[in-house]
């Protein structure tokens, strides 16, 4: 039979109010050889992302459909193949899946993407060189159109998706105004080279945008919602934009109030827009191309937060809700 | 001296919450023969319009400067010129200004434009052949770009912009929903074609948008924000686009709280536009072609209300926010 023994985390129960640990289990399965058109793949890293926190709960409203319950998670992942029955793949081929949240599965080729490192190390995927860096890519340039010389503004800047389009919009030859929560966070984002860095925890937001963009802000990445739209709608420059990426400070709440200054909207003439990855696969050339480019230069840095083990995924995904990381969470599964 | 004696409306004092008839005061005043490049108007119909509410109050962040103490407030008028020192005008000439809230003013020639009305009556220009008109075109076709076959929704759709927009839209094709308050109201939007009609006062208006959409909104034309707003998010088709115009419930409070499920605009990819007529002015030329043939063809038909005399105008402007109004809200200052 050939079976190799798998831990997988699975949905435990739909949390009530914000997701704790004990919402996921730990389980494990017995993996057997790939049978004919599937490919048998041990995972290296796998994704810990804020989108996922909406899952977790029975809302079908979402665009993305919840986690079921006493199934495993999902989510992105990049895997070593250990033996392939499709001869697209061989074993060693390094590929991505959303088969996270397990160390070892079966699955079909078309569900595997091979990805070639050249020479970045494999959990780049994960991040910079992945869903995170494309999303701040896209974010900044097919939603937020900006142009050099423009101030924007990036909240929860030292994040995964914050830290990429802080680095990106300098390499475009914006101004770029970061916010993060805390100093150690505040100081990487000087780091990575923002003009203007506001710890939020500390300062009053609204006033600290207006001293950092005393003309307003032209583009605006929105990260995560909540006050700091609020803020940031008293602090756009006329005909500005939005892009609403993550938001991060509602994925686990409900009937938040919104910002009560919406009228800014029209106001400002502004736009305001939101965006999901998976609309603009035609993108992705451009990205793979731009930010292999770019890391190669040194022009783009990036930082993860690692953390070790199948068992220690919940709580690193929990982390992502407590501001415990700098860039990508992201955890390893194995060598 | 040739002095005629005129009327006018001021602002006695700025409103502490919604604004009352004490917060406005009538005064006469001696308008003397025009001086060299200025021309003497009579005053025929002034405008009364949601937006003069923000004025009232001292908030510099708005679009519009606000309205100062103890000087005649401003706005759109048509009025017939009784004397003129230019030579562009001559008396007799039928002209629209911002020179409205008084009976009989002196202006500069370029403050003025000479309306040819064309076999219209003279106070269509404050509304169908003029800024409300112009504002329902701006906000479907340059904001919205709506397209025939769409699913088209208009709040407040039987006030002026709205019951404009709902025809408007009928003309380009589309299937138009629209909201309004009570029965007289809703019996107008059936008689101009709108094609499902919702009483928000006496329907839950998510469920009865969602009975009239089951595929969802295309384009949301927000005359009102608040609830109604947050109610539309809700029933938006993934990818759809709404203009934010006017917000009449959010003109005369502070501290109103945003909708909750700002989130909407990230899950369904929407685009949240806010637009005002100042920055369209190169659409003007192919509205006026549009709306004159229009209403020649009996496609667009208004509606207004009608108050008299200067006296009257801060009881008729009073009524806008009170829903005292069906179509174009207007007072008539002499014949």
């Amino acid at each position: 039979m050939n079976l190799l023994s798998s831990r997988e985390i699975r949905l435990e129960r739909r949390p009530v109010g914000s997701p704790v640990l004990e919402d996921f289990s730990l389980h494990t399965v017995e993996v057997p050889a790939p049978a004919e058109g599937l490919v048998r793949v041990r995972n290296l890293w796998m994704s810990v992302d804020p989108y996922m926190g909406g899952r977790l709960y029975d809302n079908h409203d979402s665009y993305v459909p919840p986690y079921r319950l006493n199934h495993p998670l999902d989510g992105g992942a990049v895997g070593v193949v250990v033996d392939s029955a499709d001869s697209q793949f061989k074993p060693g081929d390094i590929v991505f899946s959303q088969y996270g949240w397990r160390e070892i599965y079966n699955a079909p080729a078309k569900r595997l993407r091979r990805i070639d490192t050249d020479g970045l190390p494999p959990e780049a995927f994960l991040g910079i060189a992945g869903v995170t860096g494309r999303t701040a890519y896209v974010g900044l340039f097919s939603i937020g159109q900006i142009k050099a010389g423009e101030t924007v503004y990036v909240s929860a800047a030292a994040g995964a998706v914050g830290s990429a389009a802080v680095q990106m919009a300098k390499i475009a030859g914006c101004t770029v105004i970061g916010s993060a929560g805390g100093k150690e966070k505040c100081d990487y984002l000087r780091s990575i080279g923002a003009d203007h860095v506001i710890d939020y925890k500390s300062e009053d937001l609204e006033a600290a945008l207006k001293a950092a963009a005393p003309e307003g802000i032209d583009f605006y990445f929105d990260n995560v919602g909540g006050p700091q739209l609020e803020a940031a709608l008293n602090a756009m420059k006329t005909f500005g934009r939005i892009a609403l990426c993550g938001m991060i400070s509602q994925y686990n709440e409900s009937g938040v109030s919104g910002p009560g200054n919406i009228v800014q909207i029209l106001a400002k003439r502004l736009t305001v827009r939101g965006f999901i990855l998976g609309d603009h696969e035609d993108e992705r050339p451009a990205f793979e191309r731009d930010v292999r480019d770019w890391i190669k230069s040194g022009q783009l840095k990036w930082q993860q937060t690692v953390e070790h083990g199948i068992a220690n995924a919940p709580a690193a995904f929990l982390k992502l809700f407590k501001g415990g990381n700098i860039g990508k969470m992201v955890v390893k599964l194995s060598d």
